[in-house]
């Protein structure tokens, strides 16, 4: 199985109370490329921020490699508009940072982006891949693109108490830049994503798009974020069959309502529970109150981890151990906060 | 073990007689991409050439793939200024393709390079590395920098006759144009690559330099070209103890000089023989006619193989495999020749 997780800035992040990834909006731009360097080495080898909150919540990129070292899936990350240099590797799709989906346009370069991804799904030669995303402030956007397309407009948080009012407020704002009503952009994704959207979500519908048309089986990993990338490929004519794998966290969270999203859109919905609240530790119990939920993937590889008769003991213990290894280095000074 | 792989280009290659890593000019500068995607993918995914010459003979990339499928080491590829995209993650250091060695200045950002690397490599988490390069022309600016440096100017060749008489013409002619006399660069690693050698050899040396100052351990995959980084760095002032990790058809070219070059610069040299003789195949007879030789991390990848019990016989199967792969992937005109 391959992974491939698509990485990305977008400027809705720095409006105040939108997102937790990240301890403040300097740190926020870092926090993708971090994942990204946690995802491929274990741990940040030039990122200068650690993705632990104040709280002791990591980057849900630590749960996602945790179950790599078990299972040894690929991983192919993809720079869709990074606003800070990383350390990792990343397929260059020659993206920018996505702009405040307040201002119009935020997303200008949407096609060419999504006709890129789907160039490079088409050329993959796995049966099967796993999407992912890492993009604070992605679920804003993803509430925009839901509510442009006219679907069910409900989406998660990395917050234990979502701002949906105020996300709804960005979006309404965002629509009105653009003159578009709710459901105006029904069947035409493109605007949609260009509008309303970032630049992951336009690069994950493209790869959604290009690995379905060439047989390719396609399991998103992640929760509402990668349903609205779905619902972009649903309106770009995508009929294939597709699974949405997520976290316990993101399925019994009842303001993102994920399961009627995932009816919506006809995708077989996964819901993984790691079991964090048999582990007592600032990074599992962060989990269990509700900080993060889902993220880089992690749904689909707690999936992964199951099928693979991966217990998740060995899961969580990986995790702590993860997490203590960053808390020291950040402690030694070889790491900023 | 980490085989991080420094990918580019210099405008030297397009000099007549130089490279044989490409059927034609065009065809060169996709290399070092399809070779990367070779390594992490199995195949070309967005290349639209397959490194196979008209002989027969493949890219060392699918040796290194083929270990890599047993062996299952970790790739970190890095981007020193490749000419044309690719489909492979890479890390980005901001490098451009190098110039022409017979023109002043080849290497302008060779010293932004070199410390970008030095950083990356400083910032590993393993305990020991190894360090390829795939660059088409790659000998010949390696031969600059030995020269520049005054060290042994004996470099291998991916032609089964060396055209060392013309490479030795370019280099002089390199010299000529930066007014350096041979070993006029002593002591000043900086001045040798950015007047006479390649994007990818400052920043292999920087890799060198940041990995060792940081007590990793470094195997250099290669022959020759690997060699020259390694005179970088020595002249840099390394003294830590260096592995040169390159294959019996490096070793028993005895215009390339490697054993020579390896004591002169006190590397430890393993030379592995694949056993290609024994395996009657247009790619393995190939290699036996002097193709290619080296590259991509071949002879480190062997070494691996032989380190971890992988049996020859089960990489040349694998290596056959792949290239059969790759010339039906192309037959039937999913990929251009």
């Amino acid at each position: 199985m391959r992974l491939v997780v698509v990485a990305g800035s977008t400027r809705t992040a720095a409006i105040d109370g939108i997102s937790a990834a990240g301890a403040d909006a300097d740190a926020l731009l870092h926090t993708p490329g971090a994942d990204l360097e946690i995802l491929h080495y274990g741990g940040p080898v030039e990122s200068p921020v650690v993705p632990v909150s104040p709280t002791g919540c990591p980057t849900p990129a630590v749960v996602t490699r945790a179950v790599r070292d078990h299972v040894g899936f690929a991983v192919t990350a993809v720079d869709a508009g990074l606003a800070r240099p990383t350390g990792a590797p990343t397929v260059d799709v020659g993206a920018e940072p996505g702009g405040d989906i307040r201002e119009p346009d935020p997303v200008p370069d949407a096609q060419r982006l999504f006709e890129r991804a789907r160039s490079l799904a088409a050329g993959l030669p796995d049966d099967e891949v796993a999407i992912a995303e890492t993009v604070p402030g992605g679920t804003t956007t993803a509430l925009g693109v839901l509510t442009a397309l006219g679907e069910r407009p409900a989406v998660s948080s990395s917050l234990p108490e979502n701002p949906l009012p105020r996300k709804r407020r960005v979006v309404e704002e965002a629509l009105q830049s653009s003159d578009l009503e709710p459901g105006d952009a029904a069947g035409d994704p493109l605007a949609a994503v260009r509008q309303a959207g970032d630049p992951v979500l336009a690069a994950v519908a493209g790869l959604v798009v290009g690995a379905t048309e060439t047989g390719t089986r396609v399991r998103l990993a992640g929760g509402t974020q990668l349903a609205a990338a779905a619902a972009l490929a649903r309106h770009a004519g995508v009929d294939a069959a597709v699974s949405l794998e997520t976290t316990s966290f993101v399925a019994d969270d009842d303001s993102a309502a994920v399961h009627d999203l995932a009816d919506d859109l006809d995708l077989t919905l996964r819901a993984t529970d790691p079991g964090f609240e048999q582990r007592d530790h600032p990074a599992t119990n962060a989990y269990v109150a509700g900080e993060a939920k889902e993220g880089v993937g992690m749904g689909g590889a707690l999936a992964m981890a199951a099928r693979d008769g991966v217990s998740m003991t060995t899961v969580r213990e990986t995790v702590v151990e993860l997490v203590d290894d960053l808390l020291a280095a950040r402690a030694a000074g070889e790491l900023q906060p």
